[in-house]
């Protein structure tokens, strides 16, 4: 099946503990279509650029057979801009600079060839956007993933519930699942969440793993115990690219391959940390994937006889 | 084999969102012999009460086969006392009373029939009175497990470290881990105290499951996800319990057997957080925690074909 997706593509400047970056390659789409990419998953991406992105990461994406007809480029714009600097424990992070730019007034575009794309990766995005995306499809996809985050359950929230009311997966941390549902238990959380549209929920709570609900049962991975994570920008994006992309690809949506999904993507987002923005990703096999899906195996299989 | 423990037999008095309890049984050694009772492994106590603690409590740990001859009764002393209040998140929690009273002067006594135990669990106590149980015994414990506190890091940080030198299995939280290493990852945390004598190191995260660490082996487990967490007292020591009462059942100390353990602890202190203090602890059945064990088994399983 066909992956469509829709996010930033941005440039960041990110600082972490461990060193500084210029403006380098950054977004959600862009992880998306990298993780994607690594599944040989058909892939292509809807956002807007600035005339100041540089050519050289656009044939980058187009290497990677990653489609960016969808991705617009306005000519006298400038790229959407995020700058950030990460706490030592490195999992909280200040926001230097948000500079929306060509973001301000997106709208998206989506190619002819892509319209009728199975599966629908909606990215962290206003959420007004997000359902430009859904209506310009040629029918309603046979799975909408929807990847959003506390900012706006706090601006726009009646936009964002009609957004979540046409989801199939919602893709959230465990601080925006407890604000979105009120509950601080996470499987009453899920229960409240499944409440509003979507039949799976999945809860990423970054070092310590993700779970997944679905009809009252639970799948629980803890992430992949790193001796370093050197920067954690693009982590959630590259889980959710990894995730909708072998869905795509295996078009099975049932709950066992929803679990295979799920370790799929946290060990995509195990290497992305491993490097500074997309620096780890764009270098990722297939066969690298492989390995660290059995280093997940190892991690947590054990037999109990009493 | 059979299993020795030492740590407090107290009371408890606890305040969570849910409600309120008068003086009711507590102390890590109670929690640790109910655990250990479940798996009818072979256990006895270490530990100190005073003139006021009541027959009906020791008979309840008797009546569990639970050996109590090393329990000393201080005719004219007072139990230990300990209150609480936990917030409503259930993950912190203000100490309002500490009343040491016998514990003051501890000074433990191993029984003759006692002192061959081949696995020794030093609950959370003082180190003094951890050393001094270890000496007490005819010969070095086939396997020395350990669980501490910051507490103890902050105010007796030498005898800890003696302590920790003569430890196979040490058991801290995520915190605590990072105090003793000076380590934020905690891969590298656990590399480091290794090589202060633990050769198992375990890791417990709370509501975010537990890690076990062994020569460069890693095995991590999520925590049961549970709708309601009523009451967390006692949870780390009922992991303690059921993890070392699964090894001296077993008598074996292979990584997978320890990866068992850690199973079998998960799943008791699973049930402990369903009902105040030992209330649900003390009903629980053999049959009981097969049926949990398939649980964690049912939540972490998954399958990969790329």
């Amino acid at each position: 099946m066909k992956l469509l997706a829709v996010g930033t593509v941005a440039f960041d400047a990110i600082e972490t503990p461990f060193g500084k970056t210029d403006k380098i390659l950054g977004g959600a789409a862009t992880y998306i279509g990298l993780s994607a990419a690594v599944l040989k998953t058909d892939v292509s991406l809807v956002s807007v650029v600035g005339g100041d992105f540089p050519q050289e990461y656009l044939d980058l994406l187009t290497s990677k057979n990653i489609g960016i007809d969808g991705v617009e480029i306005v000519k006298d714009g400038k790229t959407f801009f995020w700058s950030g600097k990460y706490h030592n424990d490195l999992n909280t992070r200040d926001t230097l600079v948000t500079e929306l730019n060509v973001l301000e007034n997106f709208d998206p575009k989506v190619p002819a060839d892509s319209a009728d794309a199975e599966v629908l990766l909606l990215g962290n995005l206003h959420p007004a956007v997000q359902l430009s995306v859904l209506e310009k499809m040629n029918s309603r996809p046979k799975m909408v993933i929807l990847d959003t985050m506390n900012f706006w359950m706090d601006l726009t929230w009646d936009l964002l519930m009609e957004m979540i009311t046409k989801t199939d997966v919602i893709c959230i941390n465990d601080e925006e699942a407890r604000q979105l549902s009120g509950e601080y238990s996470l499987v009453k959380a899920a229960q409240k969440i499944h409440t509003l549209g979507p039949k799976f929920v999945i809860i990423k709570k970054g070092e310590h793993g993700a779970l997944l609900f679905h009809e009252g049962k639970i799948f629980a991975i803890p992430a992949l115990p790193l001796e370093e994570v050197f920067d954690p920008t693009g982590a959630g994006d590259t889980f959710a690219g990894g995730f909708a992309a072998h869905l795509a690809k295996t078009g099975d949506f049932s709950f066992d391959n929803m679990k295979s999904a799920i370790i799929v993507g946290s060990a995509m987002a195990s290497f992305t940390v491993e490097k500074f923005g997309t620096e780890r990703l764009v270098e990722v096999t297939g066969e690298d994937l492989k390995e660290r899906i059995n280093e997940f195996k190892k991690l947590t299989s054990f037999e109990v006889s009493l």
